[in-house]
């Protein structure tokens, strides 16, 4: 296992405020817009974030830390957040993310982990056994990946303003069939 | 033209602190890795930022502005930082970076562009004709594009961390073969 706990706490710990420099009192065009049907805005993806935070993560964690015999994980529904946003703003998301996220890193530092809790093991509905160092490691990659996404779904609302330059400008034309 | 100057202003603006978030005091790992030979780390990314507010975006978009009757743009070497930055740390890039770019934001601002002189052209060494408008909705792409590579680049350090997760994470398998 390669997998550095507190590297990896380090990359969570900065998403809040990355995506607070990112987006915050954004305007209503960049912080709703998307690229194409089905896809996330940047609203969306801190939702997203947020049930994350309160569904998938560590809910998944304890389960493979906790004392049952059963370790099987709980479903994760990726559209949560539609419903339970719906009436929200962007800053409101952003600032109740930034907390949720907080309280989870400062639970997950207190465990103080061992390798050997690390290699502990749960069930993916999907995929069978997984081990907590997967699990944390996926965590890490799924934020990266949805700050990715938010830089190219904004980069993507002045596609048709660079004239020339589109081919130089490898971010407009990534996913163009989505792929998360 | 749909091109709105504050907005993209605003984009601009947000660049330094976005990065700042992801990566000061980042451990030298992942400030240093990348996607392979040839492409960029973080540390070259930042680097590459402050090459475009040295020798880019602003020197040409006051080339388009002037009286001359010559408004080639001098060719954009992307590898300037290489020989520049090196005995430098990315703490120290990173100051540099928003200290130019507020510099250059602020002089930008001031010089209260009227859609008459958003749509005045220079001459780009490799495509011709381009307008000022054009070069502006470029460089917020182009910062677009890179904080999306700085955040694959740090997704792709824990591909071999992730177990079967891989298939449910497109981040890391974005960009297999190098596009900027």
């Amino acid at each position: 296992m390669s997998f550095d706990l507190q590297e990896a706490i380090d990359v969570l710990r900065r998403t809040p405020a990355t995506l607070h420099a990112l987006l915050d009192d954004i305007g209503e065009r960049l912080a709703r817009c998307n690229e194409g049907t089905e896809t996330f805005s940047p609203f969306d993806v801190v939702g997203h974030l947020i049930d994350g935070e309160e569904t998938d993560w560590m809910p998944r964690a304890r389960i493979i830390l906790s004392d049952k015999s059963d370790k099987q994980f709980t479903p994760y529904d990726r559209f949560r957040h539609r419903e339970r946003n719906a009436n929200r703003t962007l800053p409101s998301l952003l600032e109740e993310f930034a907390r949720l996220r907080s309280a989870n890193l400062k639970e997950l530092s207190s465990w103080q982990l061992t390798d050997e809790q690390l290699n502990l093991k749960g069930t993916h509905p999907t995929f069978g056994d997984v081990t907590l160092h997967e699990l944390l490691a996926t965590w890490v990659v799924h934020d990266l990946g949805h700050i990715a996404q938010v830089a190219r779904v904004l980069a993507k609302q002045y596609r048709d303003d660079v004239g020339p330059w589109t081919p130089f400008l490898p971010v407009l034309t990534d996913h163009e069939t989505p792929r998360s």
